[in-house]
Parts: structure tokens; sequence; C-alpha cells
């Protein structure tokens, strides 16, 4: 199948203005409450007071998104009142304010941090209010999103006594946002950021990035990288004053809701924009030609949020070329970003991209561990390093990578891809919630039982100063921002985990189907299941039992078995007449397993005890091997390939069930993606069982079609 | 191994002016000679006496070439002379002239047609003198490059009695040029006519394109088609006046060497540039508008040749669209061209490209035959097919496709391929000719033994009124035309067999070494051994026994077994863990081998008649099947792919042993190339047969290096 493919309607790039519709609104949509349920709402929601006992610029956005949230949901606009009364209200502001005195105890309020905040009703005679408040007025911010979700999730308000905080400091998106308006791997449309090598700066591209902090803030996110981690020739200009008042521009719009805004930079610039000969990390006029841009971009960004980096990585240049290490060439950044705050968040995407396939003894998987585990309390406090969630690449499934919770004196960041890279590109459906669900909740034992991967990202396990999720961006400029709709739920389940990343796959989704859908039990039902179903539909038809890859290469969709197998990239099956699996074992493989603490390691070691969804990643195994489920893995092979392709059929017809139930539009859109899909998904089973029948000469026992 | 792999130097592209070095006059070269040879021909070339009756333009150039190549051969250049006297010289022009009466007889004048020429030593008392004479003056331009390569090549002139007239009436050469100045499977730079949506048109771009001009003259080419036959949008107006004056200029260099230029086009012109709401080529209006697009070319080209059409082929516009057939397209355009002499050349290059890999029942092989033999003697006489040597797509080795000297009633051309797309893009040696002769010298049978394809194609079998060849270009703006500087002799030789299909290889390479590197019998002797040898060496390293294709998708460079395996194209291998190949026989398969004549459909019918080198292109057999050379097909496999390694790299100690015998930079770049290829067969080499060893599980019976 082609990779171009026409899909219809909704994938139309907006040329100026954003339709306003559900689509666009996505989780601010705001739809209006049914009758009893605003008759419960209204008497706390006629009037907003704002309370703060300072300048609290972020009371502002929190105002107005309740006052526009409300004013939808319950069909009137709340007046703006002056103070709290008898007769029931909104307090949006700052726990220090006269009017919030006593709502939360000294204790509570500093338990909140920077961010958290309560929401509290407050029913006593002469004061009869709910209180959103923070200990700052982003607290309140995060409050006032909220408070509107609990409306548009149908919860009752009446008896508030909540109080949150985030669980990592930083809870970030990279964009790999080109400035000629390409996105790498994106697939929904073009940038909301550049084009032709220009910012978007038209009132219109304006509204739209705004709306787009909005979604973000929503869910808690505080940080956004705006440009590609790959920085070609004119994004090396973005730390440069040609380039930097552009920036502040975006940075001002994301600014107004709490999120800070890092540049992508190339490590090469010293050079290619510097006119110096070296770009050796050790070197003073490097040192100074940095400093002097953190100076020019704090000049500009008052917040600047800091420099991502990906070095030494895929052909872009590092501190390797000078002979010096990654500590050397993150620490010179963070260097000359500390005076204003600012923090390197370096990737640890780091491997051996000119492998060749006849080797066997070298394992990309190995690699990130290998480059940083050593390096482990080398780095300044205020670099972190964003590790990929699995070992490879963002495979439909990976083992988490052993560098998370490998490191006890260094920051991290977890990253994630919620762009559908390798899951189906925004053509299939592939809810994510639930694989982060099972990568954060991965106990990596680096301090015995409970150590999950999620603590060891925010820092909580370690002790660390920073921490937290980092993800790359599903957003662009179609109309409904993530070209199938319904990933709109993969964008908002991340930006709701990096705040509590103990949430089930099932509260998240259901608050998404519920803002997104309404309130119809067989609707929110239908999506739930299908949402829910998705990640495993589509692992059972693609590359089978954790062994990855098996796709076109480039643009990495659709089946290819040996696409890779014999490639410079390091992602081989090795499959044979006889067996397939990566033997990465510590006795007779490449000795990846043996990177993990005890638990895991030994848990991965032996194909025994190796998970079935993980088989292939750890082990190389003949093709008769009983899988745990009673299998052999040809068997389950064919059945996965054969079932999962009928359950990509059987999410057409749920979606069907629903004509009628949802509007035309967002119906319409949504059913030509799963067609797609359910066309594809034959195509993988087909490829893929005919690979492997041919390979094999094993027949299924069911007699089904081989080709 | 990548695509873009870096070679050095002489593919530099030309920015101005060409740099006129041994590489970029390729065969027009003129070394000076020794002095014994120099003082053999010396005597008849002090003068040259131009003679004809009329105009002859055409005597200008070869005056011209004569005077220079002389010149630079014997270190002087010939005086122009009045008239022949007794001291010898050289009397170019027509039979008809006074000077040059009784050199030929009225019945050898007129068996040379419009083309030929007589070579011819008169030593008569008072008449010394060495005729280089046609009927025509385009006669005598060719004869004046054969006199010159008698002397390139050291033949002796003192008793020439030679005779020659071309087997085809066309010989073209196609360019699948784009204005944008890329080449499709182009693998020499860029185009020498177009750049950035422009023609080329600066006096040094000028002066390239006439040298190009006497390249292709020099073998006796006399027609061009400048632009890629997929036409795109820009390309689609080269018919209009907005560009026709361009297309003028670039038809009155060619002129000069009497070379008629053609234009590919755009069969839905008549809707996107002509206004129309149609292209069918049975509607008044659309009829109407070609003749004007007829009348304006023949406005600005009053020897136009005619246009090239790719229609209803790999998603081309054409006639299928308004439920008309090919004759109806094609008899379209040649009515419009007809007034003018100009003729239709229509590309049978039309098969089903969205097949369904799962689908053995159709074969794209069988398609050019399917769709055009029932329309056998529906054509107009101006209309010319072009058919692709092989049925499926100028692979390394193919056989000959059914459809040359499968039409009697029809005028053929036959299209080879240049450019080396599938067998190594100019970076592996490998030299065609071989390939050619044997596609030449292939006996349909149509008419009985000795009914080579080579007559089918030049209307000779049948007595048509109009046939030859055609052959994708090779040449690009690098400074040594080709990239490769031994891919010139691909274009040479090309040229020498339109002229004459009957040449042997080894003559055609004799000549081409001696003209490119002298007379030294150790480099002639190596250079020869290493073109001859090329392409089974290539044929060796690449995918086995005439079963094609195994090459990465989209840009065909290096190997993929499955490449092409489950994709659309119909190009399929079929290769299993008990066999390979693809059942093209009339009992069980396809029933391609059926579209033959009856002695070679008998000869591929059966896999004991079947020639080895093909016996996968026409028969799915047993990895373990015997084939006529004693090995069985999988230990040919592994056979072959280490011989041919292991040749390539002889290659290079071959060339390497020429060191000194040849100017360094020619030696440099060709070394440098086979280096490369040695590098790269090595690839082919272990992906090819670790690909079977892991199908098969059959152990190579000499136990050499399998992964």
């Amino acid at each position: 199948m082609n990779n171009n493919t026409k899909i219809k309607n909704e994938t139309t790039s907006l040329g100026g203005v954003p339709a306003v519709g559900d689509a666009y609104r996505a989780w601010l949509r705001y739809a209006p409450l049914l009758p009893d349920q605003a008759k419960e709402y209204a008497p706390w929601c006629g009037k907003i007071v704002v309370a703060s006992s300072g300048t609290a610029p972020l009371l502002a956005p929190a105002v107005e998104e309740l006052a526009a949230g409300l004013g939808s949901m319950l069909g009137r606009e709340p007046r703006r009142g002056q103070a709290a009364d008898g007769e029931g209200c909104l307090v949006v502001g700052t726990l220090d304010s006269a009017e919030l005195q006593g709502v939360a105890d000294d204790a509570e309020a500093k338990a909140l941090g920077d961010e958290g905040y309560v929401l509290r009703t407050v029913d006593e005679p002469g004061r009869r209010f709910i209180a959103i408040a923070g200990r700052t007025d982003r607290g309140a911010l995060y409050g006032a999103f909220h408070f509107l979700r609990l409306l548009q999730t149908g919860r009752p308000i009446a008896d508030l006594r909540i109080a949150e905080k985030p669980s990592g400091k930083i809870r970030m998106i990279d964009h790999w946002d080109n400035m000629d308006g390409s996105i790498e791997r994106g697939y929904a449309g073009e940038s909301v950021f550049f084009r032709e090598g220009r910012f978007l700066e038209d009132p219109e591209d304006r509204k739209r990035l705004r709306d787009y902090a909005r979604l973000m803030a929503a869910v808690g996110l505080n940080a956004v990288a705006i440009n590609n981690v790959n920085v070609h020739e004119i994004e090396t200009k973005l730390i440069t004053p040609e380039l930097l008042p552009s920036v502040a521009k975006a940075a001002d719009v994301f600014r107004e809701y709490g999120i800070r805004l890092y540049l992508s930079i190339n490590f090469a610039s010293p050079i290619e924009i510097g006119g110096l000969s070296t770009a050796d990390p050790l070197d003073p006029e490097v040192k100074r030609w940095w400093a002097e841009r953190a100076a020019d971009a704090y000049r500009h960004v008052p917040d600047f949020g800091g420099f991502l980096v990906k070095a030494d990585s895929e052909f872009r240049p590092g501190p390797f070329t000078y002979g010096r290490d990654h500590a050397d060439g993150a620490n010179m950044l963070a260097e000359a970003l500390e005076p204003y705050g600012g923090i390197a968040i370096w990737r640890c995407f780091v491997y051996d991209c000119l492998q060749d396939w006849r080797d066997r003894t070298t394992d990309r998987a190995r690699a990130a561990y290998d480059h940083f585990r050593p390096l482990d309390g080398k780095f300044r406090d205020n670099v972190i390093l964003q590790i990929k969630n699995g070992p490879m690449d963002f495979q439909v499934r990976e083992p988490v990578s052993p560098l998370i919770g490998g490191m006890r004196h260094t920051n991290q960041l977890l990253e994630l891809q919620i762009t559908q890279e390798y899951t189906g590109q925004q053509r299939h459906l592939c809810y994510l919630v639930p694989q982060w669900k099972e990568i954060l909740d991965f106990d990596t034992h680096a301090l015995g039982e409970g150590s999950t991967a999620a603590k060891a990202a925010t820092g909580e396990l370690f002790g660390r100063p920073l921490g937290g999720f980092a993800a790359v961006a599903n957003i662009g400029s179609d109309l409904n921002w993530t070209g199938h709709l319904l990933a709109q739920a993969n964008y908002y389940g991340y930006g709701r985990l990096t705040w509590s990343p103990e949430l089930t796959s099932e509260q998240i989704t259901d608050e998404w189907a519920r803002i997104s859908f309404g309130h119809d039990p067989v609707v929110i039902g239908t999506i739930k299941r299908m949402l829910l179903e998705s990640w495993s539909i589509y692992e059972s038809y693609t590359s089978p039992l954790g062994i990855g890859w098996m796709v076109n290469p480039g643009h990495h969709y659709g089946p290819n078995v040996d696409g890779y197998e014999y490639s410079k990239w390091g992602t081989y099956h090795f499959a044979d007449s006889k067996g397939i699996g990566v033997d990465r074992t510590v006795a007779t493989g490449t000795g990846f397993a043996g990177q993990y603490h005890d638990v895991p390691a030994a848990r991965y070691e032996l194909p025994e005890s190796c998970p079935d969804e993980l088989l292939l990643f750890f082990h190389h195994v003949p093709y008769r091997h009983r899988l745990k489920s009673g299998k052999t893995v040809i068997q389950h092979i064919y059945d996965s390939h054969f079932e999962g392709t009928e359950k990509a059929e059987e999410l057409v017809k749920a979606w069907r069930s629903l004509e009628g139930k949802i509007d035309e539009e967002r119906y319409e859109s949504v059913l030509d993606r799963l067609q797609l899909q359910a066309a594809h998904a034959a195509e993988w089973r087909d490829v893929i069982n005919t690979y492997f029948y041919r390979k094999t000469g094993i027949p299924d026992e069911h007699d089904r079609k081989i080709y």
C-alpha cells in the first residue's frame, strides 16, 4: 500500500482561520450540558471572583477560560465579581489572598508546591463558594482547568476536597517541526509554528498557537520545544538575534499559559554560525560563544527554558568529534544556561548507525546504557538526560530502557512518542495510554520493589532536583490537530499522565471520551473499548512478540519483514528457516538483559520467565517453541495476524454502530480512517503470514489462506 | 549501502565551459597518431575538397570535423582546396558532383539510400584522392566520421572500398530529462538541455550541446527526444509557442549534424493546457487541437521529428480514459503530424501497475503483447510502436519481448536502456553491448529461422516502411558525460549497433578501446576483457537465473530480495522454503511462454530446454533442481555470488595493472568506481546468499561464509 494514500476531508490544512468546530476545540469543546447537570452546577457558577495578593498574570487566562467554558456549558457566562458572598460563586486565586484565607492550612499549602492547587467547596453561612486556588497563580490556572473538567465529565461539585500537584517538574512536548513547515514524523498537516522558513505570525496563526497553548495547559503541560531535534541550516539560527525576536513572540503566547519555550540546538553551531573553527565543548572560545547565545536568548525570552540537544546521534554533530564525552557537551551548555535558571536537555538516543548487519556482537539495544551509565554523577544539576522509553526506538512493543532507573545521580526525562511513527501514523487507531501505563508502572527494582519507571523519571526515586516527561507531539495544521480525530486522546492522555502517572488507562479514557463525545453510555462505552483495545489490535497484526521493525524503511509505514534486516541501523530479526529473534541474554547473547536490575534481568534472561510479548526481543527461538499461551511461535504469528485483522474490521463495525449518535463530520472522518486501517491490517496480515509461511514451510493449523 | 555514496572528482557538473580533456572529448578525442601511422595517412590528408552539385548543408560540419580531427591526429590541419589533383587529397561530397563522377556506379549509389556513403581510394594517374561520398550530404557526413574512425583505430586507407548504409531508418536517443534539470534514472549529473525550468542557452551550453550532437552523429544516430516520457507540468508546454522558440534553437544545433528533434508529449495536454474538457482522441476538438500543435511545432522546427508518447502507463494519461484504444490514440497524433512528414512514436510499456501480489494469474510479462498484438494492422504508417527489449523492464537479464517480431503490419522501434538503471547505475562497470547483441541476434522465428529481433525492429523482416532503435541516454552534465568513464562505451556501442547490428561485441569494443585509449596492446587487451566480461560479472552477483528485480524499490540500487515481492508492480520471485521462480509456461503457468513463435515458445516451455540463465523467469523450480551446468539452483546462487564478487575484485586489479599507462585523471576516476563496485558486489553477495541460506537452510557445498 502506498504511504500517500489520500485521506478525506478533515485533514485539510488550515490556510488561515481555524474553523471552530468540535474537532478543532478538542478537549476544550465545552459542550452544552444537559439541563439536570446544568441545574446542579449553575448555583456555583454565576460569578467569578479573582483573589490574589500580588501580581498573578496566570489568573487572567484562568478566569477567561472559566468564563468561556462555563458560558458554553451552562449557556450563561458568569459575572465577574469583587467578592464572594452568600450566593455561591467561584473564587479563583492564590491562597495568600484575603478571600482564600483558611481554605487550606499551611501544611496543605506547602505540599502543593509551585504548581499544585486545591478545589474546595466552602459552604458556610455567609461564605459560599468554590475555591480554585494555588500557592501560585500557575496552580490556580491548572485548578481552573481541573474544575472545568469536572463539569465536562459530569462530576459532582457540591463537596469538593481536591488537592493536586504534578508528579514531575518538567512536563514537556517536543515538536519535530522544521522551519520549512514540514514536520519530521508528522501525520497531521504542516507545522503550526513555521512555514517556508519563517515563523507563522499572522493573527490567525497566533490565535491557533494560543489555542494550542490552552490545550497544553489544560492537561498540565508546562514546557515546549518548538523545533526539530535534527536542527537544519535555518533552524541553527533560532538562537541568534536574527530569529530570537520571533522566538520571543512565540514564547509570549506560551507564557500566558505557564509554558516555557525551549529550542533544539545544533551542537556544531559555533562553527556553522559562530565563525569558530571548533565546537569542542572544553574550548574557552566555544564556551564563551555559548554563554553569549544563552545571554541573547534570555534577553529576548526572560523565562526561556533552555536547550534540547541531539548530539552524536544519527549523524548529528557532538562532542565525540573532539574526543569529549556527553557530560562534557551537556555541562558546557548547562553552564551557559545556569545563570538564568535554564536547563540543558541532552538526548540519550545514541547508537552506532553504521552497523554491519553481519555483526551479531554489536547490539543497538545496549547503546544508550553503555554510553551514559558510566557518566552517572558527572552531569551538572541543570542537565537532564532525555531517555527514550525503550532501548530501540518507539516500537509498538519494547522493554523499558534499562537506563531509566539505571542512573542514581543524574536527572532524567522519560521520552515518549505521541506521534504514531511506528504505530500506524494516525491512519491506524492506536491509543497509546495503555502502552505508556505499562512503561510508567514498570518496576525497575532500582531500589527494590516499587521502583517504578515513573518514579525514576520524575526524580522521586533518587531524590533528584529535576525530572519529568517529554514526548514528541502528534499535532499539526490539520483542522482537528491530529489527523485521526481519535489520536487527540493520545495527546490528552500523555498530558494527564505526566501530571498523574497513577491514573489508570480506564480513568483517562473515560475522561477523554466524555469530554469529546458527551455522556451517552453506548457511545462512551463503545469508544472506550475501541481505544483501550486498539494498541493490542495494532500489535497483533504488525511485528510479533516484541521483535519490532518489519516496516518499510524511511517512512516506516506498512509491512516489510526484511525492510531493516540487511541495513546499517542495528535493527534485525535474524529469521531463518528454523527460528527467529535476537539473543540478548547474558549467557549466550549480547548481554543486554544484564543491563537491568536483578529482578527484571533474571526475568528476561530465560525464555521460560520472559513474557511472551517480549520473547523475540530477548531470545532467538525455534518456530515450534511453545509460548506460555500454549501456542507455538509460528502458530501465534498466524493466529494473531488473522485475529488482529478481524478485530480491525470490528473497529469499523463498532464505529458504524454509532452513526447518528455523533456529529456527522467527526463520524465520517473517523470512519474513513478505520476503513483504511482495516484494509491495511489485511495487508500486514498477508505479508507477515506469507513471509513466515514461505520461510518455514510450516502450515497454519487452521488452514486459513496464506499466499 | 547508501545510494548517495560520494564518488570523487570527475562527476563534478559543468558550471559553464566544458573542460576539454580526453574524458570530455570521448570518441572524438582524436589523439595524436604515432609517427609511423601519421606517415601512412598524411599523403591523403593534406587537402580537403568539397564536392556537391547543390545545397548540401551537412558537408560543412563534415569538413569541419575532418579538419579538426586530422589536424589533431596528424599535427597539421588540412588545406581546403578547390579541386582534386594528382597529389592526394580527400574529396568530400555528393555522388552527383562533377568531382565524384564514377566513384560509385548507379546501382551502388542507389543502394546507399539517403544516409549511406562510400569511402573509396581513387588512385589513377592524375586522379589521386579518397572519396568520402554519399548520395546525400548526410551520407557524406557519416562517411567523414567513418573515415576519421579508420585513422583513430589505425586501419589502412590506401585501398578503401567501403560502402555502408544504416540498418534502420530511425536511430534514436531518448532523454528522460526534466526541465528542472533533473534526469529520471540519470547517473551522470544534471540535464545538458535544461536547468531550473528553462532551456540552457548560454554559449557554453550551446557549445556542449553541439559537442553532444557531434558525438551522436559520429556513431550514426539521427533522432533525439529531449524530454522525459513522464511529461510533467512545465514540459507539457514544450509544444506551445511559449517554449517552441527554445525548442527550435536546440533543434538548430542538432540539425547541423543531421539529427531530428522529437518531443515527449502529455496525452492530457488538450485538457491541461488546451482548455478543453476532454482528451478523447476521437473528439473533433481534440483532433483539431493536436493538428494546431503540430502546425505550431513545424512552424518553429521545419524538420521536427514528431511526438513520443507514454500513455496509459504507470499512471500517465491515455486513451483508455475515454474507452479508446492505443491505436485510436496513436493514429490521432499521427494524423496531426502526417502533413509535415512527422511520426508518432507510441511506447508499449503498458501494464497493470496496481497489481495484487497475491494474484498469480496476472502476469506483467504478458502485458505489452496482450495489449498491442490485437491492434496489429490498425496503426497508421507514420506510427511506430516503441517496444522495450524485454517484457519486464530493462533487467540485467530478460528474454526478448515476444512483441518484437510479433506484429507484421506495424512499425517497430526496439527500445534499449543505455542508462544503467538496473545494471549498476554507472557505479558498476556493466558494458551492455554483449547484452544488446544477444537481443538483436535473438531469433524470433516469426518467418522461420533467421528472423532476428534486429530485422524485426528495422522493418526489414516484414518490409515495414519505418523502424529502428531507440535507447534511453546515459549522459548528463558530468565532465566525462557518463559519470563512469567506461560507460561511454555503452553509448558508443549503442550508436554503432543501430547502424550495423551485425557488428560483433568484439569489434565494437576494440574500436572504442582504441579510440579512447590508443594502441598499447596490454592496455587495449585489458580494457576489452574488462568490458566484455562486465555484464556477466554484474549478472553473477545480482539476481540469479533471469528472475530479475531483488533491488531496493524506488531508486533501484543495491540488493533487496523482497524489495518488490509484496508490491503492486507485478515483479515477484515467489521464493519459499522449497523453490523459486515464476511459472510462465502454457501448461501450468501464466502462459507467457506461448506468446513466442513456435521454436522459442517450445524452448521456453520446458525446464529441460529453457536456457539456465532464464530458468527462473519461466519456471518455478525446487532449489535442488539441477541446471544444465550440473549445479543445483541453490549451489549456483552461492557459487555465482562468490565468484562474481571475486571477479569484481579482479576488475580492480586489472585496472590497477594499467597505472601509468593511462592519463592519471581517467585512471583515478575509473579506479574509484571499480573499488566502489567491488565493495557493493560484496554487499550483494552477502545479502543474496544470506537470504537464500536463511530461507532454504541448505548449506553451501564449499562451506564459505554466509551470515
